[in-house]
């Protein structure tokens, strides 16, 4: 069946707002974090863990990742990616695109797409607004997103109109190869444009405006939290929710920290990812109910408390700060799979309480006590 | 309470035996296989993942280890292992006189103990048959290990018995220092002294009746699979079985593989523990009820199989050959995951399998199938 989302409750002071969004593989309760399995498995978290202890609803999959291991073939002769890894709730998955940007090597664009050596044994692949369609085909994917180009925040609105037109044209060229081709597994598969712009509201008004003609059942912001301050994302963020069409889920791309969270919340997003809570977990920094934790500092080498008293998660409330830090410490694998019940957790629980109190009507309360408690040092 | 073992059923045709062991935290059900916790932590799974997924019933960890980090201060303040871990079953601790012969540097022997770098920041240390006692008393393990030494399996008769009889008299001032010292955490401990004397029948002989003199709750039987053949190992269990009482637990340290289990088993161990499950299943070797599975070959690539269908575990049978070749090939965490809990797994599986099979009276038939089996490549 189509994507279906329904809006259930806004804000009538913010943008905030809670809906579902219905897929074939179950609903969604939005706003929602989607966990990121870059490479077919969140970082240290079985199927069982995600669903079972931290509650996750749907998570993101990387394209440019999955095309390099396993494979396009692998994916398709073992049923796609739910099949793959086990996991039967909704999928979403990038196009691939900002992976072209962030690590592959010798990247040339041309209107047909972008060709580049990947990072893992520098072969030459070639991404065009077509082929990342057939590969999310053979992935599963529920939500695909179209390819796009991703300048960085520091071009100037020349170049970043000049860009947007390209991403526009190749999201055309993808939605129209989308309405050619068919899903291989039974389950319908949404496509999600991606407003580009950079830190321009005239050229994110463009962008939006563009897309709002392919009638797509949900749009992404893309190209944010790549190095503009958060006030120019917020900003960004308002101009282009502004344009975006109400019914439809709204998706911001790689952000953010848990302020960030809050405060897209309160300008209308409704899906976030982020491998933030993955990767600082790794590290030991660590998102609590009481603010960040780093967990490595020696204050914390002999505490009893809990990782986080106030998460009731397996991992915050089953062992102590002393002993995540010796985990850490003695390069233990659990440690990963601890910190990362515990960040991912934190962000899906905050995710939670944010929807509960857009349905009660106290969200402007919520976010007042929760948006510097978030990003306070402990 | 003092442990106590009961002895419940001998296979009349081999030394194979199922008893109980009664501990202060809680009966464990012979034979056992321990699963080691080096760090304070069995590789990848949880306290939860032990007992609810695989049924470890007892887990092991290293003295030398531990000692270094978090060190005996810590773990003694913030309660014992058990708690600083979250682990509630028994736990056994080794000496660490094995790390000090495989890990450290710059060793020097003399009948005080034992000096030597350690192998993290080169740091001199000293450990002797009473300080190990004290901090095995901070670890609080429910059964401690006396400090020994473990010569190669090279060494001729006169150093053998040479290094045995500085074991022995390492043993005495061991239980000395055991009976002048109490508890700290209100739960008994037990101490097992360590037969020793390389591949030397008599030496072993002489090792076992020296040490029967202590009376102690257990035996361990140390110094085998350090590089001699399996025959001469079965053939040395055999020689010190003979000697050590029957009413008490037998413990074969650091042994071995699926076949070692079940042939010992077979000659009167009771207890079991090996890096092997957890070290294999990081490099992609598995252990099945099929057998011998390299995770990483080719062949498995676009396998649907699961992991091991004979295995009911959460890994085994939720995930399939392909996709653990895929997160061990991907480097994901999750591989760590599920290999240790499949091999761990299997391991505990086996020791179950022949408990049932001695307390029925088919031991030999159980042995007869899968002696074999488990050492076969798939």
């Amino acid at each position: 069946m189509p994507l279906r989302y329904t809006l259930q409750a806004e804000c009538p002071e913010t943008g905030a707002r809670a809906g579902t969004i219905e897929t074939d593989h179950g609903t969604i309760e939005t706003p929602i974090f989607m966990p990121v399995g870059t490479a077919g498995s969140v970082k240290a978290l079985s199927p069982r863990a995600l669903t079972e202890d931290i509650g996750a609803q749907i998570i993101l999959g990387n394209t440019y990742h999955l095309h390099l291991r396993p494979g396009r073939e692998v994916l398709h002769e073992l049923g796609g990616l739910h099949k793959f890894m086990s996991w039967d709730g909704p999928i979403l998955t990038d196009s691939g695109g900002f992976q072209v940007f962030s690590l592959a090597e010798l990247r040339k664009m041309s209107e047909e797409g972008v060709r580049f050596r990947n990072h893992l044994d520098g072969a030459y692949l070639h991404f065009t607004p077509e082929n990342v369609i057939d590969t999310q085909r053979d992935i599963g994917s529920d939500i695909m997103m179209v390819l796009d180009e991703c300048p960085p925040a520091t071009v100037d609105i020349a170049t970043a109109r000049k860009s947007n037109e390209l991403t526009v044209r190749w999201a055309k060229r993808a939605f129209e190869h989308y309405h050619n081709t068919t899903p291989h597994y039974g389950h319908h598969q949404a496509l999600f444009p991606i407003v580009q712009g950079a830190v321009y509201p005239e050229v994110r008004r463009e962008s939006a405006d563009a897309l709002l003609q392919l009638d797509a059942e949900g749009y992404a912001i893309g190209g944010l939290s790549v190095g503009e301050t958060a006030d120019v994302m917020y900003e960004i963020v308002e101009v282009v929710n502004e344009v975006l069409p109400h019914d439809r889920p709204r998706y911001l791309m790689g952000v953010g920290t848990p302020q960030n969270l809050i405060e897209n919340v309160a300008r209308g997003v409704d899906m976030f990812d982020c491998v933030m809570p993955t990767r600082n977990g790794r590290n030991g920094s660590l998102f609590t109910t009481e603010g960040l934790v780093n967990i490595k500092n020696k204050r914390w080498e002999r505490s009893p408390e809990a990782i986080d008293p106030g998460l009731d998660l397996y991992a915050s409330q089953n062992f102590s700060k002393a002993y995540l830090r010796h985990l850490i410490k003695s390069n233990e694998p659990l440690a990963m799979e601890l910190a990362s019940m515990q960040n991912v957790g934190f962000y899906l629980w905050l995710m939670r309480e944010m929807r509960a109190a857009i349905l009660e009507g106290r969200f402007p309360a919520f976010r007042a006590e929760w948006s510097e408690r978030v990003a306070q040092k402990v």
